[in-house]
């Protein structure tokens, strides 16, 4: 219980030749700038450039991983600080960071438990464990520093070294954000990322609102099918103007197979109608729609983002109770091979087409992602994702996915935050256990040590650039 | 070829610096008395407290493990001892043995070989590795001691430290035997589990005949559903009152989608009626009354244990030739995700409800049982089962789930044997690969070793308590 | 960038004490001849004894494995060398041979590039590194090297110390080339085996020709089923006298249920008559076939080899263009326990009958391949397939197969190779990996170090010689 600190060392291999090759490694890494390509961060808050708030709204409240850790062992949401749908938390913030700190030891070996303390300690200079007796004065502690002016988020942006960001866009968004950053020279480093969900998915309750906004910000009336692809068109080539790079993609599957355009255009009349769609229908829609967004990528050059396999606001009471995205979505078994074939065969080999596969089934890896990626000119392996995007779970994704897609047929690393303070914590992790990784090849002598430090290099800052480079 | 002797580092990593902290940690929990909250030793065995018989009827013959091994290189199983169905097995039971002892190389990087070493060095003094030539000797040692009154099962239970143990017992049992141990001062120490499966399936061969069972001991008449209910609910209270914590459910697959009143009673007079049912059907009610089962462990409290997944009686010859549960029970892909969505949206918060998920599928740990034990209160996810219940079983086990579950919901180590002997040797090897997991965090800077300390002893004795505590 | 050289060490683990027991074992295992049941290399290659060719000829062109890497990295396939379908690659091969070595970065961690690594310097000599400033001086010193009589397959043969080597050929071949093996002294040494899928799997666009060419060869005539059924008998018998071991067999699924006679012929008919059947009447074909091959297997003795879950020829541009197997095989997820079942429940303890199960989805080894072999007698575990012929797929199947089925349940090493150079790299290697996983059991006190010396050649020699030897 000695004063708290980060070792140099942490998340390297224990073995000491290993780890000293890994040392090494990550030399070559450490202090390359930040490259995040696929995040949450709203590029409104980088604009405003206010104050984060108390500890609590900081670190705990908007935090779903860490939350649903309490909620696992009994703690409702409420008490640890979340809104119910039309109504704010009566919680005291004080108390809700006392409570994460009384359940520190809920998140050993967890990612969030990693990330907090480099975050803590080496962002914030925190210097006491978190715990029921420490909680107070790590509260004011943090409480006096997020007053600060350095500890605003474009002085972060800055001390965190970031290159560049991608925020996470709505397929309606007019980029105000986005154009005021520009206009403070801002433009290069925050950009903004198509993500159309909201208008593809048919059996979303707020479906036909969004398709207003999606009219609205586009001004093409969407009267049927083919306006619709006309304000998706739109507003793809107004994400373009403003510096977009890719799409994302959320689908419950990874089916791409088209419909022919009289059955699309039936449905999409169906749906505008205010008729229910049943589950089958609405689900070949949207993989209707992947193959259409993957022929508008070929030809606006826009980089593929798909994000499968989550079963999402899997607790219909939490949903009633607190809305989306509250830690309850799941994973499901996710079939890539088959699903995929058609826009691959369409667009696999096209040089003006480029698709990034993530996954949160990693069975997928050595089976059906690796050899995709490192067979179809198109196809990029991105980084573990959520729940795998962990010191193991990243170790075994290389395991699984070198050995047949080599490392240039991968993104490099992404992170997926909404947590603006963790993104040095996560890009600091995942060099370490990339280092980690090559120093294991090394010292089998299954690949030299001047290799590993070109690749350690490029996974860490090359390859997220050149991945996410917009087709020209 | 050495004396046979039991290294005091086995089943530690290599690595010094790692081993050096795994040998702590296992030193804090080496000696804690054990929790066996799951398995198959018969409470009459220890209400009788005979004599084990020798060492083929005790090792080898009712150990479908070991039995299959040697099967699976053509071995017959009556050659092996055991009865065909109808007639005994002829088979000379030194004979046997030997069968064993020359085929121990079989069982070379298995955990029958880690637990069996176990068992004869430790707990039976034996010191000639098992082979063609050592084979009578030790036969000869075994029965020797195996005649001695110390090694009968209450003085090995003691001698064994365990502090608890649960037996599986049918939904009819009567559990005169649990009385009787109560009667003479063990009714602390050993407790029933109530195991409904012979009268969920509707096609088993023999549902009619334990329908018929279940009347009997319940007292209460099945003559519909709301009887078959009511007899459930009647025997659920009976073993509640002496004692039980847990039910145990085996199904081939996890759904749990409840079917409306009308059509379960329907199916049930059908099969009441002696009608045979489609596999749909059965699978629907199976699926149903898994739901029925967590309203009422809802109401009384009974932690609900689930274990789908295996497709019993795999070869039809073994099963006719030899009867069910002879080793030939092969696992089949598991779906959880959807699967349970019924019974979690219903109970997955009720603080009334405890669920503790088992697999064969191992995929099922990072993809959907860890993040469903990472967000409902109700769920824990259970210790590696049957064929994972092995070192590298349970090392990809923490390496799969720990990164999104934590240590706090999962149970800590449950057995599942019906060997009596071999249950230190479980959670003796139990101890070591969580020492040695933690010991990897530990070494890599990922947790701290007080921290880590504090956890091993958690896993093996705290948290399967704390997840079969009934809920009140 | 020092001399290129192959560490000894090199596949070893990097901790110390395993390390030295890894180079203790391998060194049981390092010499031994190499038994090749599983191969692509053509017995007219070795019968006429060429010269190989140019290095992009023998390294390059026919490697798909190696071509795809480029072509993933959007070289296409005609600039590496590869002919368009109708029309030679006008690709100079000193160009083509450039370009690989200019691109071998794109190999670093991958098995290709561990077996060229191995073949270049340990087979010819290579002391640079190939790079875009070594490309010409490595070019012409192989070139040189393989216009030498040394360098012609039947020396190397000799020079591997290869003891027998099995070939894949077609159901309708005369094995004339075999013949000719035997007839100089060869007959032990080159092996055919018996690959009917051309015949088998009714959607095949050469389907029709394919049964004419079974019918040519067979000399029986296929008017209906029970011709079709004969043909294949007939040539069984060819293959048997002629010294085949085994049977190949690639499926889309895993699945054996067996038709009726009545409607099995009459599928057959409609094939025969020239009418396209749907996929599920031609999966359902398949499926039945491969019952009856292990019938026929049960009655002939050769051993039954079941590599399912790849779906061929993914790309219909690529296969346009250049034909089959260039690369762009993907596999499924594939399941085993309830396809395999009517086969296993016929034949599975059969002593006349043996099968080997290969996977290319990782999952189904611990789940149910090794239950499987650790259950049925007739069943031995293949050795990684394909994309998990590599040092951690190896090393990731040791630790998931071997605790439940043992090692002795295992087909011990099957190469998978057309490229005739890469053998010896490939035994090598895998003994490597079974040595250090079998050094990590010693180490960890799990199993005794001369019981792993004696496992060490087991895999390596005595196994696959036991499990591929005909069952008289």
């Amino acid at each position: 219980m000695s004063t708290w600190s980060l070792n140099p060392d942490r998340a390297f291999p224990a073995e000491p030749t290993t780890r000293a090759i890994a040392r090494r490694l990550y030399a070559e890494a450490k202090d390359l700038p930040i490259v995040s390509m696929h995040g949450h961060v709203e590029a409104e808050d980088i604009a405003r450039n206010e104050h984060f708030g108390d500890p609590a709204e900081l670190f705990v409240i908007p935090d779903h991983y860490l939350v649903r850790m309490l909620v696992s062992q009994g703690v409702p949401h409420d008490r640890m600080g979340v809104s119910r749908a039309g109504a704010a938390s009566a919680a005291d913030h004080r108390e809700v960071w006392r409570r994460f700190c009384e359940n520190w030891k809920l998140f050993r070996g967890t990612p969030t438990r990693y990330w907090l303390e480099h975050e803590l300690v080496e962002i914030f200079g925190i210097t006491q464990r978190p715990s029921a007796e420490t909680a107070d004065a790590i509260y004011d502690e943090l409480d006096a520093t997020l007053k600060t002016d350095e500890f605003r988020i474009r002085p972060l942006f800055d001390r965190f070294n970031i290159e560049v960001l991608s925020t996470t866009d709505p397929a309606w968004s007019t980029l105000e954000f986005h154009r005021q950053l520009q206009s403070e020279g801002w433009g290069e480093r925050v950009l903004p990322t198509f993500r159309p969900d909201p208008v593809l998915h048919l059996n979303r309750t707020d479906w036909a609102e969004n398709i207003g906004r999606l009219q609205q910000a586009s001004g093409v009336e969407i009267g049927d099918y083919a306006g619709y692809l006309a304000a998706l068109r739109a507003q793809r080539a107004r994400f373009v103007a403003n510096g977009a790079r890719a799409t994302d993609h959320g689908h419950l599957l990874a089916d791409t197979t088209p419909l022919d355009e009289s059955t699309a255009s039936a449905l999409f009349a169906r749906a505008l109608a205010g008729e229910t769609l049943d589950a089958a229908e609405t689900q070949a829609f949207s993989g209707h729609m992947l193959f259409q967004m993957a022929q508008m990528s070929a030809e606006d050059g826009l980089v593929m983002q798909l994000h499968p396999g989550s079963l999402r606001d899997y607790s219909s009471n939490v949903q009633a109770e607190y809305g989306a995205d509250k830690g309850f979505d799941i994973p499901i078994a996710t079939e890539y091979t088959r699903s995929l074939r058609p826009l691959l065969d369409a667009f696999g080999s096209d040089p003006a087409f480029r698709m990034i596969l993530f996954t949160l089934d990693e069975t997928a890896f050595s089976r059906e992602l690796a050899p995709l990626a490192g067979a179809f000119p198109a196809v990029r392996l991105g980084a573990p994702w959520w729940f795998l995007d962990s010191p193991d779970g990243m170790r075994r994704f290389r395991e699984a996915a070198t050995e047949t897609a080599g490392f240039y047929n991968t993104s490099g690393f992404v992170d997926d935050t909404r947590a603006f303070a963790s993104i040095p914590a996560r890009h600091d992790l995942a060099r370490r256990i990339d280092a980690g990784y090559l120093a294991r090849l090394v010292a089998e002598h299954r690949l030299e040590e001047d290799e590993a430090a070109e690749v350690v290099v490029d996974l860490a800052y090359n390859l997220p650039l050149a991945a996410y480079a917009r087709r020209d």
